[in-house]
């Protein structure tokens, strides 16, 4: 049953009449509303075309409208966190043209982006940076920068990580002008943790309040006619916090709310008050329903955050049979069967169970899955803890979102030599994310430590065999990386067999040319032998498995058994290739003449495409290595049949 | 004026029958009190002959011998944030003996160290670790691991880092039983910022008060007779909270406090009572006073933070006259010279502004150097708002801390090519802080990020072109690397120049030996030139400047006009040798022969020594440069005199 996504087009007048964020001013507040149902219905329409995050975008279009009907990008800077929430304010400032090409190749981002707009001051994709950024801008115009006031727009899940926190200390410190609207909708992408979300429903539950002085003192005198009536209703929620203040106000912040972030009529007299009155750092707490007006989203229990395309009257997401089990799914198994037989295994992640498969133990052992949320830091050195206990703590974490603990992996982990496992989902190119997501440093931000071992998986059944050398390392800390998406169709094992640590495997022996892979580019070097054999260039793979420590002997055999030797791998320079290298020149392999070529990502980012439309822009596809290997050879490179490498 | 250190011996009979914690079980309330006192003797002392962190370690005499009384070390885990106050638990802790090594080559570390004592269950030395470390342990004693009670130790600077909020948020949630103990100084090493340190000094100014209701309740009745005076007067410690919690009861923590923590009358009662009717999380606010108890380090303005050797009647530290102005106060210098000039120049700390040198323009210029407090991750986003909004930021971190904003580097700053400038101090080895404060891995952690600029100074002179270099440059992200200490010794310009991007230079030329040096090694490369040069090897010495963008014309003309090419840097592999390996194989330079070494720093942890020392562990000498050549050259290693390489 996979519906044809059916566009049915909403009639949109009001929003057709807004070409940017200057044509909201001359609407009024019930015109305004109506705008707010109509980029609603544009935004359904578009995401059911393209996929994407649709939830969290359906929960800030009326903060979205109300945001620019009262504050004037790009003069004003507004940094939406994260910034996968963006697809309205998209729609508003000038973008609303190419809304449907999202996180496509050549399209729109899924998040917001400076090179995409002046209306973006602030690109996002990792969460939790909106006021730092802010932050920057509110200072610089106290510098004479020419910027106007800074705007933070933070979920509730992003405003828990430690970042966040300290920049609301900071902030509440240095007292400057600064606006941050908290947008809480108890939860982020996974059901929300943490002691803050806790406080941050019980800010909810209790009656509307505030301590905000300035602001109920003469406040409807403050704002033009019109506005009274509005103006009104925002002083109730304004006014009058029983007891101490709000854990916002102890760190120096003017605290507004809670106020439905649904309702036009108080979004904008609580925002036009904020603006007119306001000195220093204020918070307005805002709740919303993410999914909101969408009934099939509403109704998801992820509140559809990404999506398929769809079909917008059923809610019916088109999704491809999958032609293997995702790499994440495998994880998720292998590493519950193996939890199954060993108790000391515990899984950790940083508000990512699905995303990281760990949502698959947890089903089976609950209390032997941490969710620390949006907190990877802390997760690391939480892991680390287990570790010095004597348990066998597993961190999945993607690639891209590790760097946020990478001191914590050197100085807790690595200079202890504590048995942290760290799955590392995400690793290389990852398709509609684009390049924010891209997981393209690990290696090389691992491999020098001293006493790691780092693996990446060439398949999903080694994958299998990494989980299980990984729960068996207990002499320092290990790290596997694998892909997004599915895995190359091998047949699974039964279970994973702990590897030889430090040993690689051939996987086509040849006499000329060795092509020497470190992970999941596997599929692809043995394309391009093939399309070089069919060239009579007989041509060894090997799979490295291990990036530390080397396999000195494989490398050994390759680059003395063969007229040329190329490493391939899905990450940065600094990695793999690099400490082949290292080891080559310090042996003296290089003294004679090798002809070595190391293949990595190249140095740019790589905007979003298909992961195979991506590496074939990065130049690494099964046609580039062959390429490559015909030029190390030093012979002229063949043209490829596109379809067949 | 250099006093001789005298070391005068205070009697300690109450010290000298302890030779471990358990003997602490035997002592009596004002037998304790007295062991604090010969304790805090001792640890002058000691610190007089050693030089170390002696202000933190004196503000905790008090507390360390009440948490020994209390609780059952190695069983029970303490867990010591930062570590530079463990000097007290280290003589406590079996370790009187070795004292007086302190920070010394194969002495006691000056931090926590797993591998030293089964008293340090989790090594420190960044700070802000030690609640996830402690919560780690906490949960594995629930699935069995044998393991006591876990205590952090952690001061108010530290409590304020984004990591530390993330623990309390997710111990709160989790609910376990965890002592926290706030150790608060209103001073980590410079005077606190932020609003997290002004709401603690709120609540010390605040009637002492609490709500950890079990506590209060039968309190006395759950204590042993002798103890219940003190009990009494704990009790009145901890009995209500005047209207709501405080933050940390809003993160699900109970509070007790503040409490003195130089009053054994205190603290033995309000601990004894903790451990003995605390089932969740419970945070004790202990206030102490840097530098208790010794006149001169209370009258310091940093309270005797670090010290060198010092005279213990006088105070007087013992200090050799420097030879050069050290690379700190040169960029601090330079630095304030450009923002005279250029308004736009600000600068960012993270609680370090005089170990950066961002102390001497604060000076002139106070409104342009933000200290951010223990907050790297905010820092540095901070200034990538402030970049985008048309600044020119400087942060200024060292390269070990900057491992903790990897993440906001990477996203924030190389993605959207904001112009950050990171001065990046304590680059390669830094001796008596030892491994954990080692710049290794800088280089390779930056040099892959596309259009980031990486440089090394090789002398302070260089530090002032690529301070200027730095400054001149808005069209992307740029970093430049200097290490701890004394420069070289060579004539300072009136400016800095701005260099041209991508360029090195060569500094003696020769025809068969090329030393191509990245950073300020390049002293120990014209050493090792000169005693090749005795043996008739004919040497070229350059000085790349830059990892990123390479010279690639240099590179070139140091490979092909030579016999053999070395390269040479302070850091760790994957870093600058890495990528001229990458380039060279790219380019087929290597298909021929290239006799190429890339000499960084090995692959493991160096323990503290000298930073001479430390290199010359590390293989990275003068004379290991000669060697390393020869031996590339193929020619038999000479021997040569130490004193002269």
């Amino acid at each position: 049953m996979t519906p044809t996504p059916t566009s049915t087009p909403t009639p949109t007048p009001t929003l057709d009449r807004v070409a940017g964020p200057s044509d909201l001013k001359a609407l009024s507040d019930a015109e305004l509303a109506r705008l707010a149902g109509e980029l609603r219905a544009e935004v359904i329409d578009a995401v059911s075309v393209t996929g994407g995050h649709l939830g969290s975008s359906l929960g800030v279009v009326e903060l979205t409208v109300a945001l620019h009907a009262v504050f004037n990008t790009p003069f004003d800077k507004l940094i939406w966190d994260v910034g996968h929430q963006c697809y309205p304010h998209k729609v508003l400032t000038g973008r609303r043209g190419r809304i449907r090409t999202l996180r496509q190749k050549d399209g729109l981002s899924g998040f917001t982006k400076r090179a995409e707009s002046e209306h973006d001051p602030f690109g996002a994709a990792h969460s939790s940076t909106s006021i730092s950024a802010a932050l920057g801008f509110a200072a610089a115009r106290e510098f004479g920068r020419a910027t106007g006031d800074a705007i933070a727009v933070i979920g509730d899940g992003a405003i828990s990580a430690g970042m966040a926190y300290e920049a609301l200390n900071n902030a509440g410190s240095q007292g400057r002008r600064l606006f941050v609207i908290l947008n809480d909708n108890e939860m982020s992408i996974a059901p929300p943790v943490g002691a803050m979300s806790r406080y941050l429903s019980g800010l909810y539950a209790s009656p509307p309040a505030a301590a905000l002085q300035q602001m109920t003192e003469g406040f409807e005198a403050a704002l033009p006619g019109p506005l009274r009536e509005g103006a009104r209703r925002a002083r109730q929620l304004v006014t009058g916090m029983p007891g101490g203040g709000t854990l916002f106000e102890e760190l120096g912040f003017s605290y507004i709310g809670p106020i439905d972030g649904h309702d036009m009529g108080q979004l904008l007299p609580v925002l036009r008050a904020a603006r007119a009155r306001t000195s220093g750092p204020v918070l307005i707490h805002c709740c919303t329903v993410k999914g909101k007006g969408y009934a099939p989203a509403e109704h998801a229990a992820d509140k559809y955050h990404g999506v398929a395309k769809f079909d917008v009257a059923s809610g019916a997401q088109t999704k491809k049979a999958p032609n293997a089990p995702a790499y994440t799914k495998v994880f998720g198994r292998a590493l519950t069967d193996l939890a199954a037989e060993d108790e000391r295994i515990v899984g950790i992640t940083a508000a990512m169970p699905s995303g990281t498969g760990l949502d698959i133990m947890a089903e089976r052992f609950p209390a032997r899955v941490f969710d620390v949320g949006i907190a990877e830091q802390h997760g690391v050195t939480f892991a680390a803890g287990l570790a010095a206990a004597g348990m066998r703590p597993f961190c999945a974490i993607y690639s891209t979102f590790l760097q946020r603990a990478y001191d914590q992996v050197v100085h807790d982990v690595a200079l202890q030599r504590l048995p942290v496992r760290f799955a590392i989902d995400r690793a290389g190119l990852v398709g509609a994310d684009g390049a924010t997501h891209a997981g393209a440093f690990d290696v090389a931000y691992l491999a020098n430590l001293p006493g790691f071992t780092v693996m990446a998986a060439a398949d999903e059944a080694e994958l299998m065999h990494m989980v299980a050398t990984a729960a068996a390392h207990d002499s320092g800390p290990i790290a596997f990386r694998y892909p997004r998406g599915e895995g190359a169709g091998v047949d699974l094992p039964e279970r994973g067999v702990p590897l030889e640590i430090g040993r690689g495997r051939v996987v086509r022996e040849g006499t000329t040319l060795a092509l020497l892979s470190f992970g999941a580019h596997l599929g692809e070097c043995i394309a391009a032998a093939e399309a070089l054999e069919a060239r009579g260039i007989s041509v060894t793979v090997a799979d490295a498995r291990f990036a530390k420590p080397l396999d000195t002997d494989l490398i050994s055999r390759l680059a003395t058994g063969h007229a040329a030797l190329v490493t391939v791998e899905q990450g940065a320079q600094g990695g793999f290739g690099a400490h082949v290298l290292h080891h080559l020149a310090a042996t003296g392999a290089l003294d004679t003449g090798l002809r070595i070529r190391t293949m990595t990502l190249p140095d740019r980012f790589i905007d979003q495409a298909s992961p195979a439309e991506m590496y074939a822009a990065a130049g690494l596809g099964a046609q580039d290595i062959a390429a490559t290997a015909m030029e190390a050879l030093g012979v002229a490179a063949p043209h490829f049949d596109r379809q067949r490498a």
